[in-house]
């Protein structure tokens, strides 16, 4: 819509941010990206994320959103061009049903793989396995929920790229290719596109970076 | 629809339970109700939620739905009449944020100070005071978001029935009137309206069961 603003407070290494900078590229939607740091927050986004006070936040025309599901949502709903969620009631359900499956269940489990040690981080590691093995039994198409990208590929598509670097990082494997061909499939699929692929951080970047964040966190919490 | 069938699996002291229930009662949709015993799981709930192995499943014409926020907004977008979300996709994002923050925020804080004790209890229940008054801030009408009993109310009214019986039951006091007089005024309205009233358990039948429910969980954790 021609003179409207849109603007997303984000940060380069979080993907529940890509997700949202995702579905915008995806539907073609101009925006304004603005860097968040998250250790000196900014008035911006104080005010526009009071509850919680993180990203991703949208706004459009000065209307604050917070939470990157609510934001999908949102996005599908107010720019209608390339449909992210299906129209049938059912298969939306499916599509919110997967994608709160993977923040209540496999984000937490890939946390403390990530961040603990020992059995700790050995159970959790066979949590992310068996959750993902769960995932695998949901993929009904070439995408996740179809032929076409959409909602879930979206919501959970970042999975494919943070895993690897989390098994990279903590020496633990957690995608079983043999155990989960169609999930590596989609994985790489997904990755591959070109507008995916062309907003997500270089992948030595994000290592490194992660590599740091687990070394401030290890250390702090001994 | 006329020879539809649709079944709810329930557990008749969930508030989560209650949600699906509320919402298809001020839809006016038929329903049969079939009470599970969660330390002797059906069959049919296995069958139906194999994920999650909870309540409440709504199954309609055959499919299985879980996740009860999950399950209003699929309920909402199958039978139209008496709609619970706004049209208008920025109240919609609204209303899917408040009720999310209840579950994500609310719930874990509510859990804590109901089952623990000590430093941890009193920190709990500090937290749902301060995620009360974040709530407080949230209403703007009569009901939550407007004039009519909507998808707020059925997401989070239970609230106002659960939390007075957690105080009763672990001495802490957690809606203050005087800082939270519209959320106090709100509970008490939506949960005197007819049709909500009907489906509430009664309060000592509920008292006496999270009595028992406490009692076990505490001498089995020492």
């Amino acid at each position: 819509m021609a003179g409207e603003s849109v603007t997303l407070i984000g940060l380069w290494s979080s993907p529940f941010v890509l997700r949202v900078k995702w579905a915008l590229e995806v539907k073609g939607i101009e925006y304004q990206y603005v860097e968040e740091d998250l250790s000196n927050k900014s008035a911006m986004l104080l005010q526009y994320n009071p509850v919680y006070k993180k990203v991703p936040v949208l706004v459009h025309d000065g209307k604050p959103l917070a939470e990157s599901l609510v934001i999908l949502e949102y996005i599908d709903e107010t720019w209608k061009q390339t449909p992210l969620l299906p129209h049938d009631p059912y298969e939306k359900a499916k599509a919110r049903f997967w994608s709160r499956f993977v923040d209540e269940k496999c984000v937490p489990a890939l946390i403390t793989t990530f961040f603990k040690g020992g059995e700790e981080q050995q159970k959790a590691g066979q949590e992310v396995r068996e959750n993902l093995k769960i995932l695998e039994g949901g993929i009904e198409g070439k995408h996740f929920g179809g032929e076409k990208i959409g909602f879930v590929d979206i919501a959970i598509g970042w999975l494919g790229y943070w895993i690897p670097i989390v098994e990279e990082i903590v020496g633990i494997n957690l995608i079983d290719k043999e155990l989960m061909p169609k999930l590596d499939a989609w994985f790489h699929d997904f990755l591959e596109h070109p507008v995916i692929k062309e907003c997500i951080p270089p992948r030595d970047k994000l290592l490194n970076h992660n590599k740091a964040s687990r070394k401030v966190s290890t250390s702090s919490s001994t």
